[in-house]
């Protein structure tokens, strides 16, 4: 017998394909026996296991059959509707091409640029001005780690099965307690549903309300998580421009029918604006004489530096019209994954049901550890020390921006969150890339906020995540950042 | 100043809705200065914490003012567009009203009864043959534990960042290795992706590959799972019957153009036919020659007895047909939540740019202590060991029905899995819930297989689960089973 190996795949597979070629080609005769696994083994330089597996699969198929210890051998019939044909690619039929993908798919095609993908997996240079992470030195991940072993060590019955679709009763509890005493949410923890992460609840939301071709208002900017998932199910995008106060709500569309509104009412991302009362009851009245709902992410919100905490949108809402979201990717850490909606009464329901559908939870063990670290008080002891670092972060790139750019450089949404925009009205907005590229040179990544626009300024403009570096970094990066835009403004 | 808090919510917005409704009435008059802080709290029994912070969302939205030491007072100017029209529910316009959902929702409610949503949750009786769930009790549980706080305790930036959407790469290399070992999958860790469970996987697959109206091969009966997926996008279900061998592949359509068919093969769910090697490469010439892709629900076949292993479908698939999808749910425990699929190469980019967009990705954590878990070889070792106590189980539970019931019940499906179908001609499907309370009221938790039919049959036909429970429960259950099925069938 003389088998010879296409190359293609596991060697298990390869031997396989190769054995049932010669039974169904008929170069095995049918009662013939199989070599030893052994001797197949040392002929062919496999293991004797890769061999095992492939007589195996071919013996539960039918091709082949063991007669106690006398050895394998070649069916004395074979199922009658196996045919060489069956197998020979050269007697196919043509294949159907090209497989087409969805509406859904063919959309996200065009939104999504492949290099966001892993975005977050690629390096930065020595001084990362990148956005959207925390600080991971300030992090108490002794106390995490000693809260998750814990929980690890003595999983129930209950724990180890599927959690419920909301999220497990413990956490839920927790997020509502927190909720109510940092962010004035007012709500039972009936309707706390635990996502993995706030993109999650996006899609959810954006799925669970919108149907292809209907308006949605958004902030202009806006936060692309928004866009994409709203981009992706078909939904007509209304921009609503935004000032220094957040969403301009006179512009908010009064004659089509917008079944919702996604906004980032305690700091407007990506130009940091506090919406002031007026506007939110504006806000909220307008929703509710359209039966619109409205999506209020409130990602980075416990970051809060010259003013008042500003308490949640949701608070204000006495008709059930705002969905809240939040996430522990900005709170704590992005791999936890975990984030949390609430949701107006009606919706609960409904909204669990789609999470069994699309995905039956969060896993457990992250959920009671994090409802133990709520509960432990850790997280707010956690936050207060947090904001005392970030706001001298904050002053050290104040400080910097106004000594190397003076009025050359508007600074906007300053008095929160871990990053603030920064407007280079000298740098045109298609010389951005080469100045990422000169900062980058420098050993400086900086990101541009022109995607965030439908429709992008014609100058640049820069988000400065500054959570996740010090002082002394932040004065040096800025310094860098000012030389390139020198070299880049003089050429 | 007389506060009259409401009851709605939490005390802290109670407090803040009042105080506001004096500021906006002008029954606290402009300049106003507040009563301290302490007084507040002692006239109205509320902790000082929860007036201050009230009484700072009033500072914030600009109602009220401090000035440094003097106190609180009203704002002398209130913003202009402050109206107290705006607060006054009786002066507002209607409400449009019932606030409408999308498409996909209205689905839903149709498709999940809404019992589905915390089965798990719901407690069976003393013996439970529910299915879906592993045996606890066997679970190397000390062994995962100091892994997951192993892994808890050095947690590196990158491991605390957001995780690459596709899967963690330790997590990814070693799933592909194991599924080659194991079910014979040929994939490089570039094609698994790394999902919360197979349910979303599966609604990932539809999403991406299902518009609505398009027709959809599925296994009649078959898993819930994927009908309510398919059912929830709209998609028209075209069910293909099956039999002892599983799905019917003589009976797949052909004219029609479906996009995907979704499908059991090494272990038909509910029924237990595997499919033959003929049936198998006559579905894959079917989706080939239709542009179709197969979704492979490998969900418990790791679990054989009497019969030899069968590899996965996607071994046999040379034209980037098959996606194929596997869950911890079974092999260790559901509140895991980690599921895999490995995508044919094309699909690769696309369905990670869905994640990015629908869920940004399992935690880290999981991922790292489970990859530790296969690669150690702890995996492997504990399904060796879990076979054979499920062998056990098994046994007792064929021996029993055929103790009990002999030729009154067929047993469908026993060769592998966890669980196995029992179908009761002698009983008409309409007794069934009048028999399952029976079978409660002796203790005995018994779920039917009637609704994962599109066309049900006329009898009731049982789904015994039998993974969690030792040889004397088996038996004792059905002893009981069979009284009630006595009790019921004489009346």
């Amino acid at each position: 017998m003389w088998l010879r190996l296409d190359g293609e795949g596991t060697l298990h597979r390869q031997l396989y394909r190769a054995l049932r070629a010669e039974v169904l080609s008929g170069r095995l005769d049918p009662g013939e026996r199989l070599p030893s696994s052994r001797i197949l083994a040392e002929e062919l330089r496999l293991s004797r296991n890769t061999v095992l597996q492939a007589v195996d699969q071919l013996i539960a198929e039918g091709c082949l059959e063991t007669r106690g210890r006398s050895g394998t051998f070649v069916m004395e019939s074979l199922p009658a509707d196996l045919r060489p044909a069956d197998l020979a690619s050269s007697n196919r039929s043509p294949a159907r091409s090209p497989r087409e993908l969805s509406r859904f798919a063919t959309r996200l095609e065009e939104i999504v640029p492949s290099a966001r993908v892993a975005w977050f997996q690629q390096p930065g240079a020595e001084i990362d001005f990148r956005y959207g992470e925390p600080a991971y030195e300030d992090l108490p991940l002794t106390t995490w780690s000693r809260l998750v072993a814990r929980r690890a060590g003595r999983l129930s019955r209950r724990a180890l099965s599927y959690p419920h679709v909301g999220g497990v009763a413990e956490l839920r509890e927790a997020i509502a307690s927190y909720l109510g005493r940092a962010r004035g949410v007012s709500c039972s923890p009936e309707q706390v549903l635990v996502t993995a992460g706030s993109q999650q609840a996006i899609d959810l939301a954006v799925r669970m309300l919108v149907d292809p071709g209907r308006p949605v208002v958004l902030e202009e900017p806006h936060y692309f998580g928004f866009a994409w998932s709203l981009a992706a199910i078909g939904a007509r995008l209304v921009p609503v421009p935004v000032d220094e106060q957040g969403l301009c709500t006179s512009q908010l569309p009064r004659v089509r029918v917008a079944r919702l509104a996604c906004v980032t009412p305690s700091h407007q991302f990506p130009r940091g604006g506090v919406l002031p009362l007026s506007r939110r009851l504006e806000l909220l009245e307008w929703a509710r004489q359209r039966g619109a709902y409205i999506l209020e992410d409130d990602y980075d919100s416990e970051f809060r530096f010259d003013v008042n905490p500003v308490a949640a949108l949701q608070m204000l809402d006495e008709d059930g019209l705002v969905i809240y979201l939040g996430t522990t990717s900005k709170l704590l850490f992005p791999s936890l994954r975990i984030g949390w909606m609430v949701l107006p009464e009606p919706l609960v329901e409904p909204f669990q049901k789609a999470r069994a559908v699309t995905d039956a939870g969060v896993p457990a063990l992250e959920q009671l550890a994090l409802a133990d670290f709520i509960e432990g008080g850790f997280l707010e002891r956690y936050l207060r020390r947090s904001r005392r670092r970030h706001a001298e972060r904050r002053e050290a790139l104040l400080d910097a921006l106004q000594h190397e750019f003076g009025p050359r450089a508007r600074v906007h949404g300053e008095a929160s969150g871990l990053h603030l925009l920064l407007a280079l009205e000298e740098l045109p907005a298609d010389a951005a890339r080469a100045f990422r590229n000169t900062c980058r040179s420098r050993g400086v990544s900086v990101y541009t906020a022109n995607p965030l626009y439908l429709d992008p300024p014609a100058h640049t403009e820069l988000l400065i995540g500054y959570g996740g570096l010090d002082p002394a970094a932040i004065r040096e990066g800025v310094r860098r950042i000012r030389a390139a835009f020198e070299s880049q403004t003089c050429s």
